[in-house]
C-alpha cells in the first residue's frame, strides 16, 4: 500500500513512483488516513493545518512539494521552468513561515536548479526531484546516526522516558530522541519505554504512544502528573528526549515539560539526554536565557481535545518550551557523536572540528 | 437563592428550611446545577455519581441524607424510628463504601439518635437535625481553624500554587488547602494562585479554578506540565495541598502529581506545606511505604471526556496517589496549629496533648 514502509508501517512523509503520500497527523491516533498529494495547494494545505509536523518533516514535504508543483507545470524551457519553481517556492514557505526547515529545503531545491546545467523542463524536473530525494536520504541518515551514537546507553531490561513526539513521525526516519530506541529494539535489545501525554496538546499520547506501538515498541503512557511516581518506583532508567533548539551553553528549549522532568531525574539520580541533529545547536544564543518563549492560545489549556474543562474565561499561562539549564543535562546524543559535559566547550569543539 | 452561601456562591452542601440541596459537581465548569435532594434514593445517587465528592462535604451530605429520608418517613414511636433510621443509614452508607467519613458520619446520627431519651418521632427528628447541623458546623470550624493557622504564610504579593481540589467544594466550607487563602483574601491580603489542572480527572481545572474565580481569587490556570516553567520565573512563593492521609512519620498520601510538585519545590527553594484536618493523620500507618496505591481505569488517561487521545490499546500506568516523603515537607497546617519537623515526634505530641 502506498504511504507505508517497508514493514508495513505509515510513514509521515513517502515519495512513491513520482507520487507524495502524507500521513494525516491531525487525525492520529483515532484514524490512519494517508492522502496522495495531487496539487501544491493540497500540500501547502497540509503542512498549514499540521498533517504534517516536526521540522525535519515539513522540510522534506516542502521539497517533495515543489516537485508535485512542477509535475503539473505545462512550461518548457529553462526560464520559464525555474520562474515558476521560484513561484512555487515561495508559495509553499508561506504555509509555515516560521518553519526555518521549510524555507532552507525549499531554497536548496531552487537553488540546487539554478546551478545545474539542466536546459529542458523535463530535465530540471528530474535534478529537483534528485535534489528532493537527496534531502529525504539526509534526514533519513541523520537519524540513523543519532541512533548509532545513542544505541548503547539503552541496555537489556531498561526503563526510558521520554517526553512529546522527537519520533518518526517528525522526521523522515528513526525520529531524534526515539532513534536509539528503533535501533535498540532493531539489534533485539529489550526494553520498556514510557510516554508521558504531554499537555496541553499531548502529542505524546497521540503520537509517541501511537508509534511506538505500531511498531512494536513496550510502550506505556502516562500522564504528566505520574512522572514523578513512576521513577519513584524505580521504573525509569533513563530519560531521552528532543529539543527545538540548544544554546551554545548546553541549555535545552524544548516543549513545556521538559524542565520539570529533568528536575526529577535529577532528583531521582535518573540520566538525561537530549538527542537532536548538529544543525539544532544554535551557536549565536550563547544561553537560554536569550531565547523567548512563545505563549500560545489559552484555550489548549482550557479544553482538552475541544471539550472545555475549566472556567471559559479563567487566566491561562501557556507557555510552548520550557529552557532546561545544561547543569541537568547528561549528555547530547547528535549526528556527530556523543557530546559531555563541559558543553559549551565540547559543542565549540565538534563545531571547529567539522569547519 | 436556595443553595447560595451569603455571597451569593454556590456551596456543595447547603441546609436550609428543612431542606438539602446539592451543587453537582460533575457538571462543573460548564454549568452550575444545585439540586433539591427530595428523597434518600436521590441523595444516595448524588454521593455514588459524584455529584458530591470530597471526604468530610460526602460525611456531611450522609448526615443531612438520613434527614430527608426520616422527613418522610410516616413512623411514630421511638423504636420504629430508630429501626428505619438505622436501615436508612446503611443503604446511605452502601452509596461509596470506602469513604470512611460517610460511615463516621452515618454512625454518629444514629447513635447521637440512640442515646437521646426523646421518646417520639417528631422530638427525635429534631436529635438527628441538629446532629447533622453540628457535624456540618464542626467541619466548617476545622476548616476555619486550619485558615487561622496557615493564613500568615501569605503575605502580600505572594505567589502561590495548589494541586488537586482541596477546597470548600470538597468541605463544608473554606477547604483544606484554599482556607489559608480564602481568609487572607477575606482580610484583604493580594496574592496570586496558580492551580495546575491534575490530569487524570482534572480537578485542579474543573473545581479550583472554579471555585477560587467564584470566590474573587486570582487564580491563574496552568497545565501540569507547567509547573517547573513558573517556579523557575519566580512566579511561586510557596506551595500548599491537601492530602488524603499522612503516615506517623509525616509522609503524605495525595492525589497523583503531588510528590512531582513538592521536588520541584525543594529543587528551587519553594516551602511546601500541607493542609489537613488532624483526623487525616493515620498513626496506624507507620511510614508512607505502607500506604497500598489505588491504580484506576486506563480509559481515564487514554481519553478525557470519553473523547480518545491515544491508542485504545496502548498500555496506561494509572495510579490514583502518590506519597511524598516527609523531608520534602516544610510543614503541616491543622486544625490544631502547625507542625514543623521533625514530624514524627511533634505530630505525636500534638496527638498526644490532647488525648
Amino acid at each position: 500500500m502506498a504511504g507505508l514502509d517497508e514493514s508495513g508501517r505509515p510513514k509521515a512523509v513517502r515519495w512513491e513512483n513520482d507520487e507524495l503520500y502524507l500521513l494525516d497527523q491531525t487525525r492520529l491516533p483515532v484514524e490512519v488516513v494517508i492522502e496522495r498529494q495531487d496539487t501544491v495547494e493540497q500540500v501547502w494545505n497540509s503542512i498549514k493545518q499540521l498533517k504534517v509536523r516536526g521540522a525535519p518533516a515539513i522540510g522534506v514535504a516542502g521539497a517533495y512539494g515543489l516537485v508535485v508543483a512542477m509535475l503539473h507545470e505545462r512550461v518548457s524551457g529553462r526560464d520559464a521552468f525555474l520562474a515558476a519553481l521560484e513561484q512555487h517556492a515561495c508559495y509553499l514557505d508561506s504555509s509555515r513561515p516560521t518553519a526555518v526547515n521549510l524555507r532552507w529545503a525549499l531554497e536548496r531545491v531552487v537553488n540546487t536548479a539554478k546551478r545545474s546545467d539542466a536546459a529542458s523542463a523535463p530535465s530540471l524536473l528530474k535534478v529537483i526531484t534528485d535534489e528532493a530525494v537527496a534531502i529525504h536520504r539526509e534526514d533519513e541518515e541523520l537519524c540513523r546516526l543519532i541512533g548509532e551514537h545513542g544505541v548503547d546507553l539503552i541496555s537489556e531490561g531498561a526503563g526510558l522516558l521520554t517526553h512529546c513526539n522527537a519520533g518518526r513521525l517528525a522526521t523522515s526516519e528513526y525520529g531524534t530522541a526515539t532513534a536509539p530506541m528503533y535501533l535498540a529494539h532493531k539489534r533485539g535489545v529489550r526494553f520498556r519505554i514510557y510516554a508521558d501525554e504531554t499537555r496541553p496538546l499531548l502529542q505524546g499520547a497521540r503520537l509517541t504512544s501511537w508509534e511506538l506501538q505500531q511498531a512494536g515498541l513496550d510502550v506505556t503512557l502516562i500522564a504528566d502528573t505520574m512522572t514523578a511516581y513512576v521513577m519513584d518506583a524505580g521504573l525509569i532508567d533513563l530519560v531521552i528526549v528532543g529539543t527545538d533548539r540548544v544554546a551554545a551553553n548546553g541549555d535545552v528549549a524544548n516543549k513545556i515539560g521538559t524542565l520539570g522532568v529533568a528536575i526529577l531525574a535529577r532528583h531521582f539520580g535518573i540520566p538525561f539526554y537530549v538527542a537532536l541533529p548538529f544543525s539544532t545547536i544554535d551557536f549565536n544564543t550563547p544561553t537560554g536565557a536569550e531565547i523567548v518563549i512563545e505563549e500560545r492560545d489559552p484555550d489548549e489549556v482550557r479544553s482538552f481535545g475541544r471539550r472545555p474543562t475549566a472556567p471559559p474565561d479563567v487566566k491561562v499561562r501557556n507557555p510552548a518550551f520550557d529552557v532546561t539549564p545544561h547543569h541537568l543535562v547528561s549528555g547530547f546524543i547528535t549526528d556527530r557523536g556523543m557530546v559531555g559535559p563541559p558543553f559549551a566547550e565540547n559543542l565549540r569543539k565538534l563545531y571547529v572540528t567539522e569547519v
